[in-house]
């Protein structure tokens, strides 16, 4: 595509190395800014550049953070002997969205993925395990992705975790609520079965 | 939704202004960049900063351009006499890569439609008339788009042109090529009909 700008076209290449961003969304993208006043571009850039340069990991938990420590591993009023293993931080931010989770989070950065080349030294166990081992931590929730890739990562974690007074516990899988039995897949169905609870509380967890 | 970083959360804010990007897809963006290179997001704001900043509108076509004239317009090999009339320039591109038109453009910058409130006074019809006033232009070539829109403009620039000596066409309406017949929209196709062309026309026309 032979473009009448020079100026377009660089910033079409630019925005169009994005996940997820074809040459015509970025075209898009251009044009859009380009009728916008000056000052959106800025506000972005501005944005985008600041983030990038002062964006630091919470030496704690591992999240992304403003400064060494993050803002909830800041939080006094949280449950800092609760612990939340995620893989990354669109899992906080999922789990911080429910309400329903008043602890405190470790970051992965991944999961075990000898396909992708992640090992274990790749991920943040290691300093989880320290974590645990200089704090009176009571529990750890395993919250990882639950696939082939996540299960690997939960048991190794649980495994090392063994050596610890630590309860270790991983979320519910099941039916998700809202959803028919008859359409749920038959793995999640059966597990389901087999991992019945209670009916009181099954229907009380959340108030 | 509460983001451990301000810094994150920022850009994901101005990400999230750009048309069809939402929060997650924002996020998706911000957590790449971060996950990049510090060059990746300076390349990506110096890209889009110069384009805001320096961009110009061509003087005689209305095209984005770098300088005062646009490099079609520049061109001394394009044949100036012959204007293919277009919204924006999106269409530009798409005409260029078909390599079929060697003539220079003109951009409306829309089409007349009372209910986003564009007028003809928003459009560079005024200044299509002074250039076909004051150079020899030959034809103008219609390649608005087939709405409702696109044809009442298209209706108002012909009438306005009555007044020149110049042949004023518009780009062929018909069956696309690959379509199945059987597939296609009935207007298309009784227009397609009514609107038949010599068999030897319609085969050799690009070539």
């Amino acid at each position: 595509m032979e473009y009448p700008s020079t100026l377009v076209e660089n910033a079409v290449n630019e925005l169009s190395r994005l996940p997820g961003v074809g040459k015509r969304s970025a075209l898009r993208l251009a044009l859009y800014l380009i009728k916008q006043p000056n000052q959106t571009t800025e506000n972005l850039c501005n944005a985008l550049l600041r983030m990038r340069t002062d964006i630091k990991y919470c030496k704690i938990c591992y999240s992304l953070s403003d400064n060494d420590i993050c803002s909830i591993c800041s939080q006094e009023k949280r449950n800092h002997n609760q612990i939340c293993v995620v893989e990354n931080i669109r899992d906080i931010l999922a789990i911080e969205n429910t309400n329903q989770y008043k602890g405190v989070y470790h970051v992965l950065g991944g999961v075990i993925s000898p396909i992708e080349g992640i090992g274990i030294g790749d991920l943040t166990i290691s300093q989880l395990i320290d974590r645990v081992n200089q704090n009176p931590i009571e529990e750890i929730i395993l919250a990882l992705p639950t696939t082939m890739e996540g299960d690997t990562t939960g048991f190794y974690i649980n495994k090392l975790l063994l050596a610890f007074d630590v309860k270790v516990s991983a979320i519910a899988r099941g039916i998700a609520i809202g959803d028919n039995i008859e359409f749920a897949d038959e793995i999640t169905l059966g597990r389901s079965i087999l991992n019945r609870m209670p009916f009181s509380q099954v229907h009380n967890s959340n108030d």
